[in-house]
């Protein structure tokens, strides 16, 4: 597989190459400058068309309008995508349901989605106020469900390629085959921060830095929302899952959140914040509990943060089914009914129902005897009704056929390939092992090898990503994908995908098969999962994995792990053993040629990683720890290591060539509140090929009034280099961007000094 | 090893022995009745002696009272007992310094005590105010630092006896001990909670319940400073470690927690609030930091929840260092000097500095330049005063040589050894494979089978525990009470404590050995450790003892795994091949002598296991869980679980005979506030031994404002059964004592149905 330059994927794709000059601005400003251009649908009553509606409006209708149903409750029989209009015409007439969403078993194809669409919008046509509705869809990389389409790589990988151009980008390819598709509702972007690396849906995360997190997280929104080609082409975000969902603290999924509210406010709400100022039009709730508390019951996390502190005017959906499990899971309801109560004054605007009409009878029944208003409801219908509009629904809400032959472009999968590319992550490259020569054999083993469900992990095609059938023929395995690079006589694999046994490689065969050859791939990590299916007791990779490596190792050939896996599994005891570790994390449908090309040299790696990888599995911290985390320097330490001892840190990444930085800059050395800082760095390529530098900027707050981090990223930057070449990169920042949240819970900047780190330089500046 | 009954040990020890119809109260209510009788000391300007001698000090006079140095300060050279008057006279006349603490490299001779105590008594008497030194110590489990003195078992395993009496017993023999010695002040007990496994100091916490801990807790307390035999055999105990100190997040010690307040408040606190209503004198503060807030310099900890909300008026004093660790670890005082301000301003009243005169120097600066008031350090000083006067000190403070004939007596031997036997805890035991013959032959083996310090653990003779030259004779390893229990010729044995190579015991060897046995008795666990020398990565024990596990199994004899450990380690991978499993906690100077007396049926074993032992390294809850941390049912799941999935779980313990649960009964179905609920349930030795029974009640509120525990300890009592024999067990609970705490910090108990459960036995109640 040939490699597009950047130039060439610039042009493709309409975006502004990379520029030696070029600054990054700090998420938070940028987010704000976007704000003022974003228009969030308002709550307020100030639009004559929906006020009038609401007038006309019966309580059942309203009801009806935050009431959200799976499209199996209109599906004929146990049929795939035939619309049943006797079911319909009950959900939509008798029960005024607003909002549909999902598929049944698998993805759709384009015609599928048009039957669907077009049959619940016959019916809506029936209704007496004809208000349309709204289809739901999670397109997570990609749209997932729909049938035959490119899908691109997880988040976790999205945020190793440190490029938010490209996060934008795919945001924009999968509105257009969304919308094209006929469903302008999109339950992207993921905003959770991934500090817990046991939870199943870490691969759906940007990573653990807040940072990364807000900076792609709004890259996201704005592509879905705001790519500046009309209604057509945006669909509406939805920010989830809001809030605290990521930090379960067994790690497994929809189970209890402990957090602080100092970490609560300084990690995982940023992302949301910065997501409401980038525009995201709607949001999806946490099914979790934080401290106890349940979200979808909360209206400190509902109305008060959501609404008042973030400025939130758009809908607030809740998670499948997790109203009713007010009453039934966290048991804080003691009826079904009070669970319906407690949601909506919380201040939940739809709800997930998803497969019965509870929730639109106890809220009828709650608005008509009084205990919730009628005013409360308005609220909520006013908002769905103002995204409904400003998603065009009410001047066209059918699927247009025009748009069927805008999907599945090729230049489509040269952004998937591209994306795959920035994400591969060289972990490890003793003594140049790679690139691997085109010219030698390579035996390929390991129960990732030839599966191409470990390369795309969850909502491929299918929710849990594990049906191969389901794939488009251009989705190749890893060893489909080395055949394609250097031949097929050049590949020995035996490999099948049998996570239970991968041992099992007969190790007599393994050695006569290496003797042929120049080294072994070894690909290893975990098959596809989503969500609860996905759950581990233990972030070691499984036992039988281990001694693969060990059987390879005794070849004596060259040991190179790829790893396709969503969260970073531990392999310390093999680690050792390996020459190469190239990190793959989920990159779909280009994966396979991506890896091909990196492990062959067609392709510098640049990938870094957006989280830490660790090297024991009791004792995962994150890179911006606090010092406190480090092991009083007074006391031995049986373990032989002082506290902080990942196997590979967040931000690591090899590459081809080397680099090297210096004369680290600021403008001034003390600053005001109001000052920005230009903080200018220069990185040479020193290597003999051209490569990419994720070029980062930490801070480090040397005094402040609650423990400091060891430190935390606050700009980045990718920048393109020829052997030789070097240029100065520049970042703006303020002393905003140097805050924290104290032990108030507000957001401050000290006075005192700060350091400022870019790879080994380091300066200090001082807040007046 | 003779069996002791209750009879005759509550006897020997003027305990009162077990009744069947003993009412167990809880703990909150308990240590109320006796919070009225105890003496807190008084910061109020109340005393005249006191209020006289403060009039008279100097401001370096009062800081020096403040000051808490290390003995290495005034010893001479590198020797271990023998004091450098000159030293001395620094530190006391020209520093004023008001305690001291520790000892060097191993416990003192009661003689050596007396010599230096007598020696910094001499110096004080040439002082001008001639105010007594405050000597503090760390006895842990015994007095640890008194050479030759019989040790008890960690609080770990005093737990699993659920008996209070005994930890009480215990205390009292301490404070003899300490006392006997000169020691006016012993740093216990750890109210910590024992919710991180991980941590290496869970070993002397009661576990993971914090009503076990603060009903032991309180025991301790009363028992060191309110056992009606006077000063002379009373000390002054501390509660530590304020607050929150037991939870880091990676379990490595002094290394940050983070706690939600809502969990703050209902889990980690309220031991100190029952140790506070006990009497408790003093209280030492956690060196780690809660939510990035430092303890040592948070007024929030320290004065508003220490003073204002638990209403303690005695001595904090703070943890070795830690002050000046607010600067250079903690980075929240920009300089030293600030770091000493903030600890004070805090509400610190002493500091464990402990080996220079930086505090001293800091705090007489900043009292005399204004930065802090007379007034602030005349309040710590008053309190420190109070505390000596109330300890006799002002009277008596040198060690009375008559006491040294109260130490070492045989009847507290016996009390060590009958808590040993209470503590051990029979976690599996197939086929009734225990108890052994004592005509049969045994092969004993692993690296915990013949070595004093597994046994021990912590705080044994010295810090470590791991000098085996520092144990008395008394003290025997595993091996040799299994020789004493059944003779040297059926002991097989090769073992010794080689922690790195376990299973490098010859497993031919193994074999043959076995072959002439009736079971193979495996000692596993780990090696002894205090704070952080015993950090660990991961849960798991190591993988060498498994395959000791492994070739065990491969003998065809019976498996007996007998745990000799600190911490719950993970060994799910061979647990199905053992037959039995012991666990023995750190059962200390008779441990070998108990473990020999269960396995071969002298004893039957009674203890239960007072934490949740995990069954996988990343999947730690604690009994006391949410029922939200259950993956939802709807879900299906790859790890074939169902999100608490333990290996064992809190209050497992096996019998030599049967229990049967009967007639659970409550004198009201609907109670209010106001109400005591009497729950009565029999209990019925079914089986052909006789044998005690911890006999507790759950409760589980059935809805709730915030997601109610799975079930929740509320009374605990021990019952002595006959075969055949049935008792009725009585506790007395109240609304309050089913109270959580709330969203908003508030204990509520909210009215509606809890559930109430005793064995297999359950019964409902309502408040109104």
């Amino acid at each position: 597989m040939k490699y597009y330059t950047p130039l060439a994927l610039a042009l493709a794709l309409g975006l502004q190459a990379c520029s030696s000059t070029q600054t990054s601005q700090s998420a938070a400003s940028a987010a704000s400058a976007s704000a003022a251009t974003s228009t969030a649908p308002a709550a307020k009553a100030t639009d004559k068309q929906i006020e009038d509606l609401i007038a006309k409006m019966t309580v059942e209708e309203k009801v009806g309008q935050m009431t959200q149903l799976t499209i199996d409750v209109i599906l004929k029989g146990n049929e795939v995508a035939t619309v049943d209009t006797a079911k319909l015409r009950n959900v939509l007439v008798n029960y005024n349901v607003g909002s549909i969403l999902n598929v049944r078993n698998r993805a759709y194809t384009i015609d599928e989605w048009h039957t669907v669409l077009n049959a619940i919008h016959d019916v809506t046509d029936k209704t007496r106020l004809k208000i349309p509705v709204i289809y739901g869809i999670d397109a997570i990389h990609g749209n997932n469900y729909l049938a035959g389409t490119t899908l691109y790589p997880h988040n976790i990988g999205m945020a190793a390629t440190r490029n938010p151009e490209l996060v934008n980008r795919l945001a924009q390819i999968t509105a257009l085959e969304t919308r094209a598709a006929g469903l302008p509702w999109n339950f992207d972007p993921v905003l959770d921060v991934g500090r817990q690396p046991l939870w199943p849906r870490f691969e759906e995360t940007f990573g653990e830095d807040v940072f990364v997190v807000k900076t792609m997280g709004a890259a996201a929104i704005r592509g879905y929302e705001q790519n500046g080609k009309g209604p057509d082409f945006t669909v509406a975000s939805c920010m989830k899952h809001f809030l605290g969902y990521s930090y379960p603290s067994t790690g497994k999924d929809r189970t209890p959140s402990y957090i602080p509210e100092q970490m609560l406010r300084e990690i995982f709400l940023p992302p949301f914040k910065a997501a409401v100022e980038a525009g995201a039009s709607t949001v999806m709730i946490n099914s979790g509990e934080i401290n106890g508390v349940p979200v979808h019951g909360s209206k400190y996390y509902l109305t008060q943060i959501l609404r008042n502190e973030l400025g939130f005017e758009g809908v607030a959906v809740s998670d499948w089914e997790d109203v009713i499990r007010l009453h039934t899971r966290h048991k804080v309801a003691a009826t079904p009914k009070e669970a319906v109560r407690m949601s909506v004054e919380a201040g939940l605007d739809m709800s997930m129902v998803p497969t019965d009409f509870s929730f639109y009878d106890h809220l009828v029944a709650l608005v008509k005897e009084g205990t919730i208003s009628e005013d409360r409801i308005n609220l909520s219908v006013r908002r769905i009704l103002t995204l409904k509009k400003k998603l065009g629904l009410f001047e066209q809400v059918r699927p247009k056929a025009a748009l069927k032959n805008t999907i599945h472009k090729p230049e489509f999968d040269q952004v998937s390939l591209q994306s795959a590319l920035e994400s591969l992550t060289l972990l490890k490259n003793n003594n140049n092992v790679l690139p691997l020569k085109k010219t030698g054999k390579i035996v390929v083993a390991g129960p990732t090898a030839n599966t191409l469900a470990a390369l795309h992990g969850s909502w491929s095609y299918i929710w849990q990503g594990t049906d191969e059938t389901q794939y488009p023929t251009k989705a190749k395995t890893v060893v489909q994908g080395l055949i394609a690079e250097i031949g097929k006589d050049r590949v020995i694999s035996r490999s099948v995908a049998d996570f239970a046994n991968a041992a099992n490689y007969n190790v007599a065969q393994l050695k006569r098969d290496a003797a042929q050859a120049q080294a072994i791939v070894l690909c290893l990590g975990e098959k596809a999962y989503a969500e609860s299916p996905g759950v581990i007791d233990d972030l070691d990779l499984e036992e039988n994995q281990l001694a693969l490596v060990r059987a390879a190792k005794e070849t004596g050939k060259p040991v190179i792990i790829v790893l396709l896996e969503g969260r970073p599994r531990v392999l310390s005891s093999v680690e050792p053993l390996a020459d190469a570790v190239l990190m793959a994390y989920r990159p779909a449908t280009f994966g396979a040629a991506a890896i091909a090309d990196v492990l062959f040299g067609d392709y510098n790696p640049d990938g870094v990683l957006p989280f830490t990888y660790p090297r024991f599995s009791g004792d995962v911290l994150t890179y911006d720890h606090k010092g406190t985390e480090i092991i009083r320097e007074d006391i031995p330490n049986a373990a032989g290591n002082r506290g902080f001892n990942p196997q590979w840190p967040f931000g690591h990444g090899l590459s081809y060539t080397t680099f090297a930085f210096s004369d680290l800059r600021v403008n001034k050395t003390t600053f005001s509140n109001n000052d920005n800082l230009q903080v200018t760095v220069k990185v040479r390529n020193t290597g003999s090929k051209a490569g990419k530098k994720a070029v980062e900027l930490y801070s480090h707050d040397q005094f402040a009034s609650i423990t400091p981090a060891a430190r935390r990223l606050r700009a980045f930057s990718k920048v393109s280099l020829q052997p030789g070449e070097e240029k100065e990169v520049s970042f703006t920042i303020s002393a905003k961007d140097l805050a924290f949240v104290n032990e108030a819970g507000k957001w401050v900047t000290e006075p005192g000094a700060f350091d400022l780190m870019v790879g080994d330089q380091k300066t200090t500046v001082t807040l007046q």
